[in-house]
């Protein structure tokens, strides 16, 4: 039975690092919420799940994953759940431990991300909050992503099976993650992040070599990789960057 | 060897995760950055694991775990290996992995709380940003708060084991974080959490049956429970509540 995930149709967002993880590994999946509602797919079937009194273990928010009897919220928990399934995380404690580590991680920067287009609340406009958000926005290009970017880059240089991954290796769901982050920040930011790249030459180096990865080159080009846009996390206001 | 915890020494933040789920198992473990430096402990012992070049797994932040050879650091993957280890999780996996779930929804309100008096910038004072923290605490202590108060409320009414936990029939990390999650609300924001709480009321009982739990009340009542102040997560801004 092929995974379902859910996750809002228009945007890549939070759903994207589940995406990513389902395409790199070549995994049976359906992304229900773009489906169509005569095959029972659509919207209505993700709120279902949100929604409706008999789900034991109902989500906050999208995304989440339904495989079989098991649903799963949490990006970073959905990723806990797929890797060891995907064999896209090691098999020991240690580094399964240590990939959900740098997910949450990333998961950081990514609510920061959104944090800097929405300081002051998610129910509101950017643009009621624009003054707002080029305050937050300096704040996270100029000292947030460096800061970040370093940690990875650290994590990188000091890996002892090589730089090429972040652990062991071999690609994991944190890998696909990263590339994802730094793909976002180049659409979001683009001069402050190929700035804060160039100090981060080995994450530079890891985003570009996922893209190339032949199921996820394959993805990316395809219908299935929905644009950035201006209603996800990564969003490109050019008054924001710099 | 009991386990070291590396956490800011003053406040409760996001290491009392961490803490509560010690001393709530009763374990055996050493807050090192509140120990002396002639001890070799102090902030830093704690320093060293984020700074050295030869530490491999190094944290982008406390709080963090050492076990031996072990670092962990993000709170919520710290309760992922912990939950075993201290009795505070179920043995199968859905139920580890539901308990991790919550676990991060837990942490996505805490950031979220941390964001109401931050909200232009973690790396500027809260007098800095006051206009925009009256803003966004408005938006928190009226329309989230609420939402994700209710959310665990459901998790509760719909716990087929009963409404005393959140997971199962016994004590998990989890409630002991949700505690914390509302002491803090309760603190920092007194009306709009009391509010809130008359609509929740499974989640306000859970929160005075794990306080009243005998390791946690010895804790609770010790000079090892930091108070809450205004250089933690939940501070009480007067004007940023009603």
């Amino acid at each position: 039975m092929p995974y379902q995930l859910h996750y809002w149709p228009t945007i890549q967002g939070r759903g994207e690092f589940v995406r990513l993880a389902l395409e790199a590994a070549g995994a049976d999946y359906v992304d229900v919420a773009r489906g169509s509602e005569e095959e029972a797919q659509g919207i209505p079937a993700m709120m279902h799940f949100m929604e409706s009194p008999d789900v034991r273990h109902p989500p906050f928010a999208p995304p989440f994953l339904v495989d079989g009897k098991t649903i799963v919220g949490q990006s970073s928990a959905i990723l806990l759940y797929l890797g060891p399934r995907l064999g896209l995380v090691g098999k020991s404690e240690p580094a399964r431990l240590w990939t959900h580590q740098l997910q949450l991680t990333i998961a950081d920067v990514v609510a920061e991300a959104h944090e800097s287009h929405h300081p002051v609340g998610v129910g509101l406009y950017y643009e009621d909050q624009k003054k707002e958000a080029l305050r937050r926005a300096k704040e996270f290009r100029t000292a947030r992503v460096k800061k970040f970017l370093r940690w990875f880059e650290a994590v990188l240089e000091r890996n002892p099976r090589g730089s090429e991954h972040l652990v062991g290796s071999k690609l994991s769901y944190a890998d696909l993650s990263l590339f994802q982050l730094v793909d976002g920040l180049l659409y979001a930011f683009p001069k402050a992040a190929r700035r804060a790249l160039k100090n981060a030459p080995l994450v530079a180096a890891l985003h570009d070599r996922v893209a190339q990865q032949r199921r996820v080159a394959a993805y990316l080009a395809s219908e299935r990789r929905i644009p950035f846009n201006e209603e996800g996390i990564f969003r490109r206001y050019p008054e924001l960057d710099a």
